[in-house]
């Protein structure tokens, strides 16, 4: 398998993480996102990702992208080291916790987003990164809630062991500190983040441990 | 089954289409957005789903939130009339282009997105159209790239039935028009949009066909 990834996009980390839970070997091919104009949105990679944005990753069947398709389709492909439980129910709520991260974070806080305020918009360097930990913020709180109330957490997001909703959740915790965000203010959040990032598949994904990290 | 929603919620629009392709019937409860300050972030509400958003599903299994979760709940749980294709790469291909929009378009232009850009960040009216209309131009794009180049494109997003990448399209071609954006400019999405829409499942989910509508 081939992971099209860049060191410190949080999509690509998710797979990351999700690739090491279930020992799968990949290789890394690094696409650089703001050297050369940024090396998604040349044709080469327009051609294995016409979305132009990390991670894509490639099996002997094809190419799949965005990070939840791609974290699905591993874990229809292979099952064994399940990163969802059994139940319906339980299913949905792993799903759940890993879109509020997904759908209502990282989307507003990423890399063409903050461009796009700063460049066309016109907004300040610090309008935008307000803007940024405004979202953190709101979105972790929304995280917390879930996490506070549910019978379902435990060690992990999820129970016991670590499921996809821990795959979303610590990249995004990364992405807050980087941002000076404290995320103590949220004790699950931080107390089950402690908990993944002292595993080997979490350790390994981690920016700093990729071939292209500077 | 009941189904809290907001007539024009484009994330309870989709739930309404797949809930309408299966076949299932349920009790539509509207949360008015607007009214009473938003009535999602009410006590009350915050209790069923803490995130403060529509939809959120219930049934006499529990609570489900989040459109992607609902979603992927319901083919669980009600496998007739699947709304994925059998084949793990098909399944894939699916997923990538309903979180195309769940991702990297929807987020960007709802609602509570737009009162920061007005109310915080400050900026015009025109600004935050233009806004808007960006996300949803690039977001079209490559949906439209997808499209286009895959052979899995049918008479609507993947193959000759609706999936659930066909229940986040309509929602989203639905917004793009409502904001002045002539879809016509991306002939796979104009071409499925149409075939999608002559049909019933899609025309009762409707926002105008909702209990709320206004």
């Amino acid at each position: 398998m081939k992971l099209y990834t860049y060191f410190r996009s949080s999509a690509a980390y998710r797979v990351r993480i999700a690739l090491n839970l279930k020992g799968l070997s990949y290789e890394a091919i690094p696409v650089h996102l703001l050297r050369n104009g940024g090396e998604q949105l040349q044709d080469d990679y327009r051609n294995i990702n016409p979305s132009a944005s990390v991670p894509a990753l490639q099996d002997e069947r094809g190419t799949v992208t965005q990070s939840m398709a791609i974290l699905e389709y591993l874990e229809e492909t292979h099952p064994d080291v399940p990163l969802l439980p059994p139940d319906p129910l339980g299913r949905a709520r792993v799903r759940e916790l890993s879109q509020i991260v997904a759908c209502d974070i990282h989307p507003l806080n990423n890399l063409r987003v903050l461009r796009y305020l700063k460049h066309t918009v016109g907004v300040s360097e610090e309008t935008k990164d307000e803007w940024y930990r405004h979202w953190v913020r709101e979105g972790l709180a929304a995280l917390e809630a879930h996490l506070d109330r549910d019978r379902g957490t435990g060690h992990f997001c999820h129970g016991e062991t670590p499921s996809l909703a821990d795959c979303f959740l610590v990249p995004q915790v990364f992405n807050a500190e980087r941002f000076g965000i404290d995320v103590s203010a949220y004790p699950n959040i931080a107390r089950i983040n402690a908990n993944c990032v002292v595993l080997p598949a979490f350790q390994h994904a981690h920016p700093s441990q990729q071939p292209d990290a500077e």
